[in-house]
């Protein structure tokens, strides 16, 4: 569903969106740091925010370009978070917008802004206006690569994805780009999510769509269980493909949910896989369980569990952990209908230890991509979390990141 | 209030009792491994248990022994936990109980027991027979230096106080032996905590005192956010002392609640302390909060944050993930009234970041003992939760302790 092709071709894959990634100095590194995505042709506009109560300047002045229902384009800088900075922050992030409208004369609540980085640091605006007039001279259909990697900070790579679907006889285009490692967990986590499509949709649908689909792809990821001031997952539709609008929830409403779902879902996975330090990415799949809110909290209180994280990362089949932090999700259980497997292989159930083959489980350990299923024996939903592990690289990654 | 020599005599500082700690091939090490701590005159006895739903076997015996009010003993042992073992670790909990019991000459249901060590696995009941004989026979007013190393597991030193306080004109003797160091969270995590006294009181208000203190000193502890299947904390009041029975919360009650209360604070200053992997013990204050619920809530988001606990690992004030960590924390705040201090020196308030002197506040990151102020300016109520912080150590002891 997602070739390489079009993941270069990422947010600007669609028809009629551009774009850019520049070297403006924010970044100590010297690397790509301001990004501009930009939309002609004036976009639908939907976002979801992070619900972190010290949120970040970008947030609050990026929820009202949301408001206004309308947007063309969307400007981000990683190497500062801008969070914790004040009334100095927000006007910071509001020059921000003011300055890519001028340069792409459009109305300055028409740009989404976007930060991550050090919390507690002011923006050098100085560095960020010839970023962004630069980024700017710089947009083209094939500069989602460099936008990409100008939103990136302990990301190991750049995630990005793109695909396309046919709706009502129109082929519509949907592209991507996504950050994010650490500070990763549910509601939203220092992680940055920009999305294209050329479909031609309602606004209030765009954004009960995207509301809907973040609570069972991004809100479903978790790293450290830390929760970002800055994270944002943003979508423009600009209608370019021309296909008949959606305004209703039928079949073409149908089509562009599943794609716009298939297209987070991708880069959740992505983003648990590239955790900071993380050696290995697990799917946790817990199912029977009474309803959704039980069977995340059970997936969760597992994919939270340092120990749980630490066993992994040892490549030790611990189930003990695992069954442990079912134990005490706060969901109501029964040790004795629950069953825990590894890689498809049951481990527990009954209230104990199962006998494996231990050459079959020693294989499925020294694996990348690991599968836990929690099977809870209570009720008929399931939901799916995905992590990684907790390694020496996390510790070092997290404590060498100085202020 | 708690001398060197006291912490010696331990469990065996209040008159009447008498402990053992010996070697039964348990622990791999091959180190001490069953403990028994013994009265001979009937005491009072209390209890706190995991809220784990995965509680172990010897936690569900030892509910019906605290269940009687009164005992005469505990058992315990470390290298294996007794936990996901279904019935037979059941019979193995009981069988435990009846072992002491015969050699002690007391019910089964005077035996308190306990364990701690790897999960899923049964006890080797031959080695735990010989052993539970062995240490009867080897109980002694000194005994309490090798029952604190039979219980610990991770632990880099067993932990152990003792003190004393007149009531009624009469001298009354506290002492205790705790473990815990990985999987120790709020509501009793693999935790194992031993208090003997000789006052004489009346068993539901030691009940009522324990239930209490610990709220506020062991759950107020978070090394990993794990709970585990094994924790308790049990009383045994023999009475020894010859003070007037304590039979209502009059001011006799009131002096054995803050003796007892400091005894538990302690430990659980310990526990914190000796954290897998730990560096450095971390106080964290949460003042100006509406209620305990929401200071307590606010301390242990910052103190199970893994992006605050690498950053005090790498002695970095990044006070911006603490605040982070404040935000998510699920308690309604006001980021502009709230204040983060570290050492005593403001970092964050009013929104923004503190300037300070770097030279005094690199001094107090280089120390092991670090106080974090979160004042909320919300309310006056207060909480202290105690924690440490995160290293490669703790990945190496968790990701290598094999099953």
């Amino acid at each position: 569903m997602f070739s390489e092709e079009h993941k270069t071709a990422g947010v600007a894959y669609p028809q009629g969106f551009k774009a850019a990634g520049v070297r403006a100095g924010i970044k100590k590194s010297g690397n790509l740091d301001v990004a501009v995505i930009y939309t002609e042709k004036e976009a639908a506009v939907a976002g979801v925010f992070t619900k972190n109560q010290v949120a970040a300047a970008p947030i609050r002045v990026s929820k009202i370009v949301v408001d206004t229902g309308t947007a063309h384009a969307i400007v981000a800088n990683a190497g500062c978070a801008n969070a914790c900075t004040g009334e100095q922050g927000l006007r910071n992030a509001e020059k921000m917008a003011e300055i890519a409208a001028a340069e792409l004369n459009c109305k300055s609540d028409d740009v989404v802004v976007a930060s991550t980085g050090i919390i507690g640091v002011n923006l050098p605006m100085d560095k960020m206006e010839v970023g962004i007039k630069n980024a700017v001279k710089n947009l083209s259909r094939e500069g989602s690569v460099n936008a990409g990697n100008a939103i990136v900070t302990t990301d190991t790579y750049s995630k990005s994805c793109a695909t396309e679907v046919e709706i009502g006889g129109k082929l519509v285009r949907f592209g991507a780009i996504a950050k994010g490692s650490g500070m990763i967990q549910p509601d939203m986590a220092t992680m940055l999510c920009f999305i294209t499509t050329d479909a031609d949709i309602d606004q209030k649908l765009l954004q009960t769509a995207l509301s809907k689909i973040t609570e069972v792809t991004f809100n479903m990821i978790s790293i450290d269980g830390d929760m970002s001031t800055n994270d944002m997952v943003t979508v423009l539709a600009n209608g370019a493909a021309g296909n008949a609008k959606i305004t209703a929830k039928n079949a073409d409403y149908e089509k562009f949910y599943s794609t716009l779902e298939s297209i987070c879902r991708e880069l959740s996975k992505k983003i648990a896989a590239d955790g900071e330090g993380a050696t290995k990415f697990l799917t946790i799949n817990v199912s029977g369980a009474e309803n959704f809110d039980d069977a995340k909290k059970v997936g969760m209180s597992v994919a939270k569990s340092p120990l749980v994280k630490t066993a992994f990362f040892g490549e030790d089949p611990n189930w003990g952990r695992v069954i442990c932090a079912v134990g005490y999700s706060g969901v109501k259980i029964n040790p004795s209908s629950t069953v825990v497997k590894f890689g498809g292989i049951e481990v527990y159930a009954h209230g104990v230890g199962v006998q494996y083959d231990e050459g079959t489980l020693k294989k499925i350990m020294a694996a990348h991509d690991i599968a836990i299923d929690i099977e809870l024996g209570l009720g008929n939903t399931s939901a799916t979390v995905w992590s990684c592990d907790f390694s020496y690289e996390y510790v070092k990654i997290n404590g060498e990141y100085h202020t």
